[in-house]
């Protein structure tokens, strides 16, 4: 007799279900999906009657299953500062504006902040994210409350010095594989113009010695390339390659910034762009090369940033926004259509987060992450293209029922895992001093 | 005594409320509206205790009350093909989808349409629509029934000739003033490039007889200025100067392709320019010159197109796009700061829409038409700033309790006057007729 057998604990029902590979997607309807444990058992055409008792069973007539959607880039604690830099160049709104506010955070701030975003992302159909701030110990905390999926890295400046290198790698080598396997960790120095060669070089030895990623912002803007071509005749992503980050798996945030030699550079490494459209528009940051990096090989997976520039954490704002900047920047409406969007947002967010094997894909084997979608709401009617609502209509307030590693993390709407009421009391009591700047006490001055 | 005592019928109670005026915006906290029949009686400070009874209360702590969007340029049926015309570059998506599925559309096609996009509206704070579309006498009997409020005008081509005049001015002059005043009409020639000179002094007469104001597509793209310029000389800007379109109230939809000799045209004239930036990005238009054209005087308003090209009817995504388009082409973050582009949304829009008297501002003597949005939401918490939250962080979805004209058409998010269950359904069963594309039947071909 097997010692384990194959057990079917959560099933859901009667689904269309989204596909995608190289470009191209398709929708299953009415399809079943099993759960067994923390993955996918089976992905099967329903069968009309009842089904054999034992397990949980979600009924998703009308519902699109989609991956849940992965955030390969954000600061979710940031949402404390939400609404507090406006209208303000990237200068100002490092220098004025995030860096004083900093300064007020603590530990605490970090843990409230990390559940009111997971929250937020949960709501909206999200499952994972790899973020990159401080206090990550306590980050972790949220994200085991949750039951999401994080990629951890705890921020750390080049003028910190070994004491940064120590302090990232100690929390990635802690907290690697925690709750229950869901966290993963990176080391997150900030950026190739806030950390040296020396620092960026040790933080690469150290990727290696642990055999870990880096999750770094890198380029950008073009004015950072241009000051570091400047500075040190080198780009950003060469000083990057130089140091030998980029020999380890990279996360590299936003690259509005590179050179057609840098993609050139990128190309065959195991680094992968993290995309966030609205915060490039907000901040007139430029715009990626999405279509130029995607041609060259190398991942883009979706991201938000921060809910400072953002202002939110929502995924499919950015899964929309980048679609339709790609055709806007290239004048072509034909550029990023919606098979390619919908790739991005599902198969090549997982390879940029470090897990394309097990996220991203409904299909046997992949760790069971779904968000079931409600198309019923007036603006997807009549749905004659399912993918295309999904890219141009939805809204983060369609994700209906969230699961995650298995688990249901909000079913009909109604959150299992968090308690919102709670979280935003306990956030609102600390508006008045996160609201304070301390421009004394910031840890960083942009140059630009 | 007085023979027409002041009566409030509906009292808001315990909002905060948005004004704004000149590029800057307040928010009053904790404030009622009281109304009296079709307009607001007055703004004033919520007092503690019990109210004096005999109207209908709707406690709105914690919501913010904003007058309710507008959205000055739309096809609103055209929800009905929602979805079927991805990803194509503009001449395809006239010839080969829009006009070629147009020739299947019958008036109760539109009837339903117009009730489906109406309860879209309504759920997404969306109180008033100009419309430009076929079978407008059905669709004024969709807004009766929905209890919107709506500027209709029926779509006509030069190719008509004077019977496309007759058309469009006979549903004019047959409905200005219907739906109890709800309902407001203009004459509606497609577009310079599709209406010729004669046509066009034909409209104009038309609506200077009947004094009513002109609602037409113009300069929708640089490519279009280029080939009016090649063909006649003058950009279609200057052909409706020269056929005295210009002379008359006029929506001028779109505007990528004005020059700046076709601003000054536009300066000191009753023009204003409907803004739908999804359709520029989706279909790759270009960007609008939203800021020239304010700074010159020419009144700007938030407008989603039709729902084949955006693909809803979300004035909200609409406001967040155009504030963020306006920073990314600039290049800088400090354009269109958010007063501007909630003055854009509010007060412009009423201009717009030619009540700049009667709506976009919540104050007495204006009209009742007012979405309460619920800002309670993880993505607007902490709520440092409403006004930068309505821009960036708002969500259609957030529209709690909507009011047109003094009257409740959603309250709690349950939509009071049209049945969408029904709609979806009515709509559902036309959906393999109205997917089908006859290019042979199609009303006119499309030159760039």
């Amino acid at each position: 007799m097997d010692e384990n057998p194959v057990v079917t604990t959560l099933l859901i029902r009667n689904a269309a279900v989204l596909q995608c590979e190289s470009d191209a997607c398709r929708i299953l309807r009415s399809h079943d999906i099993a759960i067994e444990g923390n993955r996918i058992g089976a992905v099967r055409p329903t069968e009309p009657g009842a089904v054999a008792g034992g397990c949980d069973i979600v009924d998703a007539d009308g519902q699109l299953a989609i991956p849940g959607l992965i955030n390969t880039h954000a600061h979710v604690p940031m949402g404390l500062f939400r609404g507090l830099a406006e209208d303000v160049d990237i200068v100002s709104w490092f220098n004025d504006h995030i860096w004083p506010l900093e300064a007020n955070l603590t530990a605490e701030d970090v843990f409230w902040g990390m559940q009111l975003g997971l929250a937020e992302m949960i709501a909206a159909g999200v499952t994972a994210v790899a973020d990159h701030y401080f206090f990550m110990d306590r980050a972790a905390e949220a994200v085991e409350l949750a039951g999401s999926r994080a990629a951890l890295g705890w921020a750390v400046f080049g003028s910190q010095g070994a004491e940064g290198v120590r302090r990232t790698a100690s929390f990635a080598r802690e907290y690697s594989g925690a709750a229950g396997g869901r966290i993963t960790t990176w080391l997150a120095p900030h950026a190739p113009y806030t950390c040296d060669d020396d620092f960026l070089r040790a933080i690469a030895e150290e990727a290696e010695r642990l055999d870990l990623g880096i999750h770094i912002h890198a380029a950008e803007t073009v004015a950072q390339t241009e000051a570091s071509l400047a500075t040190s005749g080198r780009t950003p992503i060469g000083v990057l390659a130089a140091t030998g980050v980029l020999d380890r798996p990279t996360i590299l945030a936003h690259c509005c910034g590179v050179t057609p030699g840098d993609i050139e550079l990128m190309a065959g490494r195991p680094c992968g762009v993290a995309h966030a459209p609205k915060t490039y528009l907000k901040l007139a940051m430029g715009a990626a090369p999405v279509l130029e990096l995607r041609r060259a090989g190398v991942p883009v997976g979706l991201a938000t940033d921060g809910p400072v520039s953002n202002n939110t954490l929502d995924v499919l704002e950015s899964l929309r926004l980048m679609a339709m900047v790609a055709k806007h920047e290239t004048g072509d409406p034909r550029e990023m259509p919606v098979g390619a969007a919908l790739t991005v947002a599902t198969r090549e967010s997982a390879r940029v987060y470090g897990l394309p094997d097990d996220l991203g894909h409904l299909a046997p084997g992949y760790l069971a992450d779904i968000a079931l979608l409600d198309l019923g709401g007036a603006h997807h009617q009549p749905l004659h293209d399912p993918a295309a609502s999904l890219v141009y209509s939805a809204r983060a307030s369609d994700a209906r029922t969230v699961i995650c590693d298995g688990r249901l993390l909000m079913r009909d709407r109604e959150l299992l895992t968090l308690d919102l009421e709670r979280i935003r009391a306990r956030v609102g009591e600390s508006m008045a001093r996160l609201a304070h700047r301390v421009p004394e006490s910031r840890i960083q001055l942009y140059r630009g």
